[in-house]
């Protein structure tokens, strides 16, 4: 019974199993009874978006998020005008397949400046949430651990993530909880129930030794060293009981078949998370 | 006049050249007018304490700090027990070897349980205190990127360190801050402030993207993103005016000429640090 609730709030993130397309991973989900799906912008790229909204809605998958928004630090303010049109777009794919949670990650610095980009990702994140509020999109900032600092995220703390987030309302921006990213931070816990009312997901993977690759090597939860269902209680207790995704960005996963891949998750998810 | 004055603070740790015993790496030293030299433990016990202090002795290379004492948390009382001894080893070395610095590589979690671990690490160094100031021997904890939290020291960050270092007095325990270790920390400029007269050593080193390996692929001074020269004046302005340690752990620098890679060393350090 605890499980059947569990269950229920399994998402598969699509990267997981990236070798299926946005039709492959909606079916996948069917034939494996996984309830939500959260999907990236490359897959509804390949379809269009008229198609990926038909697929969606036919299917009854609930989507928990697009993947994703962010990437403001630019060199130019020409750049950083496109990067927000960009940001633009992903809000309106978020309405238009169903989901409220746009997750943003925010992008590396163009230079050796990391404070100006940090100050450039606030600055863009303020110009989107009117914009965002009017889709009824919520944007979901997810800190990336700090190894990410220098090629994808110069927000590498809960702490950041969420004193952008306090400065709007939290049905405007909030923060993602990814254990792979945060399980380190000697604040975790006070930031998680710093962060309460304003969790919008929470990502599951792990982390194992020694560490096959820094960007596609996480691995199947209860592999590595994360204490994945002491966060899980966490978040709850910070009220969080939306849907949790499964993100495990892993090179072999890729090379599998896909169903087995989603079964193994099922397992993995039911026993660790 | 001011190079001279930066190049008088230059020391060679010896992982970055590890191709080298003990004995080359103080005849390199010598050779290319580098005046401080960082000794490994295992380069110590290929040729004994009492060599070591010959060799140390009769070149007048000056000894930054010993690399490295920590490790301390461990599955039983007995374990942890022996890795104090094996502190204590350390710190006989570092006095022998006339340096007033062991440089503390804190250790991984046995297990899952990361906040025990910790408080292990802060039992480990209490117990050491005493030890260690009988010796003159200050201990000096080095916060590792995050990314090490599972396979090397559960100390990730400044706040962890400098909160430590705080129970003692400045001439008992301070901090190491190693550019690549710190770069990425949002409060960096905070936290060394905050560890004013408790700076034990700086150490340089550049993040380059894409990092080839986690451990063994860091970069000379100026290939990355690290802004060194800026975190240079900050610990000087926090009252660090020692040594340099230029620790590049590399492997390709380990299958180059050692008098090569000193050379790029000394231009890479002047440029950029």
């Amino acid at each position: 019974m605890a499980d059947e609730k569990l269950m229920s709030r399994l998402s598969l993130n699509q990267i997981t199993i990236d070798q299926w397309s946005l039709k492959e991973a909606v079916d996948g989900c069917l034939r494996n009874e996984v309830p939500w799906i959260s999907v990236w912008r490359h897959k509804i790229e390949e379809i269009g978006l008229k198609q990926s909204k038909k697929l969606i809605r036919d299917s009854g998958l609930r989507v928990s998020s697009i993947c994703r928004g962010g990437m403001f630090p630019a060199s130019t303010a020409k750049e950083r005008t496109d990067r927000i049109d960009d940001n633009k777009h992903a809000i309106e794919e978020a309405a238009e397949l169903g989901t409220d949670t746009l997750v943003l990650v925010c992008g590396p610095s163009a230079d050796r400046d990391i404070d100006t980009a940090r100050e450039q990702v606030a600055e863009g994140i303020d110009k989107l949430v009117p914009f965002a509020k009017d889709y009824g999109v919520k944007l979901a900032i997810e800190p990336l651990h700090p190894m990410f600092a220098a090629d994808r995220s110069v927000i590498n703390t809960m702490d950041q993530a969420t004193t952008i987030a306090e400065k709007y309302e939290p049905e405007e921006v909030g923060v993602i909880v990814d254990v792979y990213h945060v399980w380190w931070d000697p604040n975790l816990s006070h930031e998680i129930e710093r962060a309460k009312g304003r969790i919008l997901g929470f990502h599951v993977s792990d982390w194992k030794v020694p560490m096959p690759d820094m960007f596609a090597g996480r691995a199947m939860m209860g592999e590595g060293v994360i204490e994945i269902n002491r966060m899980r209680k966490a978040v709850e207790e910070a009220g969080y009981h939306g849907p949790i995704e499964v993100e495990i960005i892993n090179k072999l996963l890729w090379d599998r078949n896909g169903d087995e891949v989603l079964a193994e998750v099922k397992q993995s998810f039911v026993k660790h998370v």
